[in-house]
């Protein structure tokens, strides 16, 4: 089994917090790899550097600004203090971005109605497997950050959840792969404002019921559609939930949600 | 033959210098393996950020900010606008600093007179060049940022030449080695003043009566006792000179120094 594990800007931006994940992620057993989202560190640099966020519709753009602030932030900062944090506890991390070996394929996002400027959209089928999974069998642990390239000399900001996500998809092919999203929540909750109504298990079946009753959240169904895709690829199960409760038991899932096909 | 080729600030800090100098090496064919500096725009992205360079008798000091600014700009956007150029260019690059897989172990500068903060120097014994042979062997091309780390959890600014010659005296138990310093100058020069009057080839004993003669600017000695120390440590040749003229023709030296035993 090989876990693709993905933590947000949540857990970056508190160094306590941090710390602690670091801490378990680095006694998870077997093979693995850390996909990392930005945190808001990239908006307090930018602002003192004078690079403002540019929005159209409501949507961010990357112009070019942006993406080398987040290139250096992302790529540099966040991803360097992962990766020594991690050597210093015994983990063998190596920082990479989908520039690196060319590991994750993309191309600019094509332009509808809205130009998102540097942001990368996946080449799924054309992410190198193998040079992955020869990596991790090496013992080495790839912690990546949330940018690609297009191939052309042009870094592209993109989504961390959907790099693990194909990453997750590509070592499929290889072992059976766990992909753990770690979020704010304890898990699906069927009321949102009740954590201890964790939704323990979601299959396709209950997940339809649920989607036809109404019963959740609106915001979580973004994630719970990615996992569902994930699983439709050939990744076994995805156990979304809070990062402290995940990593403590992650062979036998007590706790979060755990979907399966 | 492995090639590990240095460039610094001179070529970073000039776009089109820096693109010419990246076709030139994406042709250099075999084994290879490339070292950057930092260049200045460390410095001015640290001036917008009010992050103020240090300095103690002189000797500049890496503080916690300048440590945080440097993983930034060098391990980041220096580092990996260079991965993803020679991408481009049909180059397997990966961008490494030498905390990523461990691959430069250093240690904390120790405190004498002076406090360098975060300053490593490198445990060039405890290089894993297997690691590193293992990676150019498999095609890849390491692109390594002026960045060390302590395996305690913190990186360390460390310097470009010094850890362009620690890799290759590492890599030289694998395969012979000719490190490559680019710089400002055609070549260890005669007379300062005259680029016509590069010194084609220096050996011990030619470096012995060249310094007895005075004949050599005072600033190429240091880099000159590098080279030799390399030498000594087992690397089979170093040549010197300016980007530009270098990387044409890698195999038979027709420009720069070379320094042989």
């Amino acid at each position: 089994m090989i876990y693709v594990i993905k933590i947000g800007g949540n857990v970056i931006d508190a160094e306590p917090s941090l710390r602690s994940f670091l801490q378990a992620f680095s006694q998870v057993e077997g093979k693995k790899l850390l996909v990392h989202g930005g945190g808001k560190i990239a908006t307090r640099i930018g602002d003192k550097l004078g690079i403002v966020s540019q929005y159209v519709d409501g949507r961010r753009i990357t112009d070019a600004g942006t993406i080398d602030l987040v290139t250096m932030v992302y790529g540099g900062l966040v991803n360097k203090q992962i990766v020594a944090q991690l050597q210093s506890l015994g983990t063998d991390a190596i920082g990479l971005t989908g520039a690196d070996g060319n590991l994750v394929p993309a191309h600019k996002r094509p332009v509808k109605t809205i130009d998102y400027g540097f942001v990368g959209d996946i080449d799924t089928n054309l992410i190198p497997s193998a040079k992955w999974y020869n990596l991790i069998e090496q013992g080495m642990v790839p912690v990546v950050a949330p940018l690609t390239h297009d191939g052309m000399g042009n870094m592209l900001n993109t989504n961390a959840d959907t790099i693990a996500s194909a990453l997750a998809i590509a070592l499929s092919k290889h072992e059976p792969v766990r992909l753990i999203y770690c979020f704010e929540k304890k898990g699906v909750l069927e009321s949102v404002e009740d954590d201890g109504s964790v939704i323990r298990k979601i299959d396709k079946v209950s997940y339809a019921s649920l989607k036809t009753g109404q019963k959740l959240f609106a915001g979580i169904l973004p994630k719970l559609d990615n996992a569902f895709a994930a699983i439709d690829a050939g990744v076994k199960e995805v156990l979304i939930g809070h990062a402290d409760d995940l990593l403590q038991n992650t062979t036998e899932s007590t706790t979060g949600t755990l979907i399966t096909a």
